[in-house]
């Protein structure tokens, strides 16, 4: 029984043969089809330790036949220490024996999981002629947020702006060649007030104002990302309240994002009643509409599965005995015994 | 940043090369500490899914300086596929960074941290003189349980007794060096009324009653290790009411332990009051005694952050890119990009 063992590499290496569009094309899809199948998964809220260093997280979801669990860190920190603040380790295991059978690194997984469940709820929460799309925060998601949701709407501009202008500079290079008319903006308010879909995706420590509710117009979408943990928030919470707010899973959205700040009475659905036609999405180009998004285990589900198909199909990764091979399964203790039989 | 990886193998190996006896000792001290450090873990209930085949369940646990995960099934069926019932991994990770250091089989592990803190239960309620222990169930963990009680008390013989008369052989044949009269019994009955100390880890499924009440003596301690999960539990309820309790995690215990039958005001304590000192053990040699060991995610912490610090100073492992390495932080668009910078 192997255990396939995927590294950073080795994913790289996969979203770059089928292509970076292709691969969100496919994990949105996933994604989509999680939430519409909600009721056939096990869904729970995270177990998120706080530390004064960061948080450590573990995310374990299911269905019927893939068990997964993504391990993953949160360390504003470290990128002063040359690391990333987000790392992270995904694990499936098989249902019908309870046997491991991949570990892969999940940080490049984790980025695009985000922008595809940022591009799905832009798909039922967006105007569906919206060409601007604005991104406050310009830092190591950003180009997958805005790549993903450029796939459900027609995208012709991004409008920037992060406060260290290296990332804004490292987010041109990196955006230059998907088509996009690309403006640096001096300012949040700007950004805010040109776009027809808002993502933000900040740093911001604390519960923040990245956004104030008089930059924004009417019709908006807003992808609120970087508010996912308790006491950290980015939208002026007047937002919220003159909104529909949709969250992934209300008792992990309460803990961890937006509406920390304004309560249950302010959250319209979660997304999966919108996937699965129980409550409509947008029903006018008037309406201000929020994804409060904080990342829940389903989406990280749906990335390391379709990892998994990915991989099997085109071969990659090192397979490797790793859990105890026996001849009688219940002589465990011959592993140790000094005799060998 | 490398992650450490050991298969099932590689901790094999580690365990041979310092001996079993030695390995449980240095490990059964450390379970003893975590226990003593408990205000200063952070400690919660496993997250556990059903299924028809098995359960699945991931145990994290921290202290503020390692973080560690296991992911661990319990397919009871497994066998006849010529699988283990039970495999397990673990994970480790810097509280520091966030980043994960080791990914580990924690099978073996499994068994012996079952074994230590049955050890260390037992150093706190047994009868110092007790020199007879019996164990129902000689399955996989076994003679990790019955090597690990051996440690902490002056035992002589050991009764055994399993349905599976291949599973006693096993038993028999990995026990019989290690100095102990090895009694095979032809019942539980007979087993249960000669022990001191009664270790019960059979796979019985349901709210069994693998031992009666009256079967028991005064001043018998007993492991009751093999119900451990919600509708599986092998004691007499009389045993319960009619003895001191003692569980690792009252909220988990009553999800998952014999008590799950008898309710909380069944329970005298949790492990940690008596190691700590906080409660008395056993304070005559009349009382019945029995720890309810479910198991927790800080006896995984105890074995994982052990089995590291083996695995550095012996150099055992293999290293691996896993996770991103970036010139940039916040380029991890980088790892995706077509063109190389």
């Amino acid at each position: 029984m192997h255990l396939k063992l995927l590294t950073a590499e080795d994913v790289s290496r996969i979203v770059k043969s089928i292509g970076v569009e292709n691969f969100l094309d496919n994990l949105i899809a996933r994604v989509e089809v999680a939430f519409a199948n909600w009721k056939q998964l096990k869904v729970v809220p995270r177990v998120s330790f706080s530390y004064a260093s960061g948080v450590l997280e573990v995310m374990p979801a299911s269905d019927s036949k893939w068990y997964t669990v993504k391990i993953v860190n949160g360390h504003p920190l470290n990128p002063s220490k040359g690391l990333s603040t987000v790392v992270a380790l995904g694990i499936l295991a098989d249902v019908e024996t309870g046997y491991p059978v991949m570990v892969a690194d999940a940080t490049l997984l984790t980025a695009f999981r985000t922008g595809a469940s940022s591009a799905v709820a832009t798909k039922y929460l967006a105007r569906s002629d919206s060409e601007t799309l604005g991104i406050l925060g310009t830092g190591a998601q950003s180009e997958f947020l805005c790549l993903a949701v450029s796939r459900v709407i027609p995208l012709k501009r991004i409008f920037y702006y992060d406060i260290d202008p290296s990332a804004m500079k490292k987010f041109k290079v990196n955006m230059m060649n998907f088509g996009f008319e690309l403006v640096e903006a001096s300012n949040a308010r700007e950004v805010a007030e040109q776009s027809d879909v808002l993502v933000t995706a900040t740093a911001a420590k604390g519960r923040c104002r990245v956004v104030e509710r008089n930059w924004v117009r009417q019709g908006v979408h807003i992808n609120a990302v970087g508010g996912d943990s308790p006491g950290k928030t980015e939208l002026d919470p007047r937002i919220l309240t003159d909104a529909k707010v949709v969250v992934e899973l209300l008792e992990q959205a309460l803990v961890e994002g937006e509406v920390q700040n304004t309560g249950r009475e302010t959250v319209y659905a979660e997304l999966w009643e919108l996937v699965s036609g129980l409550k409509p999405g947008r029903v006018d180009d008037e309406e201000i509409t929020v994804f409060d998004s904080v990342g829940i285990a389903v989406e990280d589900w749906a990335a390391i599965t379709y990892l998994y198909d990915l991989a099997t199909e085109l071969g990659v990764g090192l397979k490797i005995d790793f859990v105890p091979s026996l001849r009688n399964p219940k002589d465990l203790f011959s592993l140790v015994a000094l005799c060998q039989r």
